[in-house]
């Protein structure tokens, strides 16, 4: 049992307080939050995803370094936007030390118990600088009520702040969880330039966590894209302090990873629907594939190709597009036995068009902002969704000019 | 040796003969070539490479069935725009046999020695009703000056016919290898909708014929993409006649299928540069990659990007979205070897840019119709080209738009 906690995100939890300050990153001068940091009262277990990407920034590398010895006692995490800290060398990777140091004195912490994390432009040299004079500003306006302002920090081409959280009423107690995250450009299948930072005030075992957050981010972030390109900074967290006095073992177990996924999905949802340029969020369903990994690659594969995004946004249900993506994905089905639905609409029947009538009704289906398409290939009991938006003019215009 | 015939097209090898017409094949009333015939006068031995995806479409299925029995001895092609007879079921696999058998009672060859291609909208019922109506203007318009106007006819959103033809000077005499294509959206690896005819007057034995055509798509068709999808219909055949006298065998084998690879990369650059909305032509050269097919993998990747593509459109050299494009790819390096060039600009050496003041030579290499990146990994000696355009906002607006 779990319910939305509205406007709650990463200090919901019990134990967590943020901040968020004008560090002017960028170099643009333009006044607006852009380093943040999330403090935990308490030590936290830590469970952690990161790019595959071979080309990772350096606030990965420094990360994975200090969360393979420390996992269990961290305390902070220093974020900033603007600048991704990405092919910067072995300056990028020193900066992330020394930061990370000198806040942990600030806070009163070992320097081991402090991460970071970058979002922005990739291969500008890092204004270390910049974020240090910031630092004080930072570890001294730490609160609760700074969710907020720190999910505001960590935007880039977003146009709004993404956060989720959910109260959780066990039999031995209540808990939450809460986050939030930023996407925009890039988002892709395996994180790509997604920054999420999840909490709770829940006890959780480390191996129940990391599996936790395994499980919520194959139905979620992992199964989300905007431009099907994974980024050098991919990075999702999950903390938990414990202040709730809640502890999770195998038998509540099932109950918090369904609330994780739960945080994971809106926050997903959230990040394609604020896809760069993007006016819609559509799910892909495949049903009926021969296996859930066929599925999953049918649905990202139409997630995933121009020329069914681009038909988002023209509100064209040019069904053909989705029956090509699909044989293009490997998944293996008979196309003379396939049925699309637009919502509930039964569209394509055996793999033509019931009634060419039916075209006004799936226009007007796919002019909402939030709809589902449904394939059903009928090979078998494969099942998987896909988030996506549609790929529109200003997609385009924001990536052509992005750094200037 | 071997040099280019100016304007030859499929129709400059001695023997074929071409011819086209107005079939108001999308029922737009818009008056403009969208059915051709190609026509040889000597039976032809047929190579020919088809879509991968599990969807295809009627000809698709029609042409291979033919081929499987016939190769050898094929007479014509029929072809169309402005409709792809694909998904559209038995009626769709019916219009090929019955329209297959009228051209050939028309032109006095066997049912079996004439191969059908379509392209343009998927899932609209096939109008062969028209295509029949022009059947006999086709065949009694056939001539050699007819290669342009055959090519005009397979054209869908490309802006204009693509031709190329060479002349092969050999120990034995001379032959020519002459072909046209239709490109513009959905090129991808595998061929993705593309529709491209070479003809020969060369006499090439069948298994070198198919030899020559597999190795010639490699590093032209399969290398080039536009939006990375890949269609129904994608065909590529190689027709030889023989009526030049000049015989081809192992030895005079290497010189032929380099005349034809080079009429194969002149004809996959013009579609990359007539992708739709495209107005630029990049080459992406990856080289020191560990082994040809990682070379391959990152080359492809980067082409098929759309933030790539999308910087391309702005002329700007943000070179960490070549790094984690060539990061994604899976091709294993060190990102602190790589190298990149823009054209012979050395822009990142060791994976840092080498001087922040080379960013204005870098844009006014990107400011040009056509240029070459090149990644050199530093991890092996394997290396691929690959053939890509930039990603406009009128891609979209072409996209979104197609079918009103």
């Amino acid at each position: 049992m779990f319910s939305d906690i509205k406007g709650g995100g990463v200090t919901a939890s019990l134990g967590f307080r943020a901040s968020a300050a004008w560090g002017d990153i960028k170099g643009s001068g333009k006044r607006r939050l852009d380093t943040g940091l999330l403090f935990s009262d308490t030590p936290c277990r830590t469970a952690a995803l990161f790019t595959r990407n071979a080309v990772k920034a350096a606030p990965v590398i420094y990360d994975a370094g200090i969360l393979e010895k420390n996992a269990d006692n961290i305390r902070a995490v220093l974020v900033n936007s603007g600048n991704a800290n990405a092919c910067t060398g072995k300056e990028g990777l020193e900066a992330c030390f020394s930061l990370a140091k000198e806040a942990a004195s600030l806070l009163g912490a070992p320097s081991s118990s402090v991460l970071t994390a970058s979002t922005g432009v990739i291969g500008e040299p890092f204004p270390a600088g910049k974020i240090s004079a910031v630092l004080g500003v930072l570890a001294g306006s730490l609160s609760d009520e700074n969710g907020a302002a720190f999910a505001e920090a960590i935007m880039t081409t977003d146009t709004e702040p993404k956060e989720a959280a959910v109260l959780v009423e066990g039999p031995s107690g209540h808990y939450v969880i809460g986050g939030c995250c930023k996407g925009a450009g890039m988002i892709a299948p395996s994180l790509a330039t997604m920054l999420s930072f999840i909490t709770t005030d829940a006890e959780v075992p480390s191996e129940l966590l990391r599996r936790a957050l395994s499980e919520a981010a194959a139905v979620s972030f992992n199964s989300v894209t905007v431009d099907g390109d994974m980024s050098t900074n991919d990075s999702l967290f999950l903390l938990s302090g414990g202040m709730s006095g809640v502890k999770i073992d195998e038998k509540s177990y099932p109950a918090f990873r369904d609330a994780l996924s739960h945080v994971c999905v809106v926050l997903a949802k959230k990040m394609a629907m604020d896809g760069e340029g993007a006016t819609k969020l559509v799910t892909i369903r495949v049903k009926g594939a021969g296996c859930a990994e066929e599925a999953r690659l049918c649905a990202s594969k139409i997630a995933n190709s121009p020329l069914v995004k681009t038909m988002f946004a023209g509100c064209d249900p040019n069904w053909g597009r989705l029956m090509a993506s699909a044989g293009a994905s490997g998944a293996v089905f008979d196309p003379a036995k396939t049925d699309i639905f637009f919502n509930g609409l039964h569209y394509v029947k055996g793999g033509v068009i019931i009634d060419r009538g039916l075209e006004k009704d799936a226009r007007s289906v796919m002019a909402g902002r939030e709809y589902e398409i449904t394939l059903d290939l009928h090979a078998g009991s494969g099942e998987a969704l896909f988030y996506t938006c549609d790929f529109t003019a200003d997609y385009v215009k924001i990536n052509a000019d992005y750094r200037s």
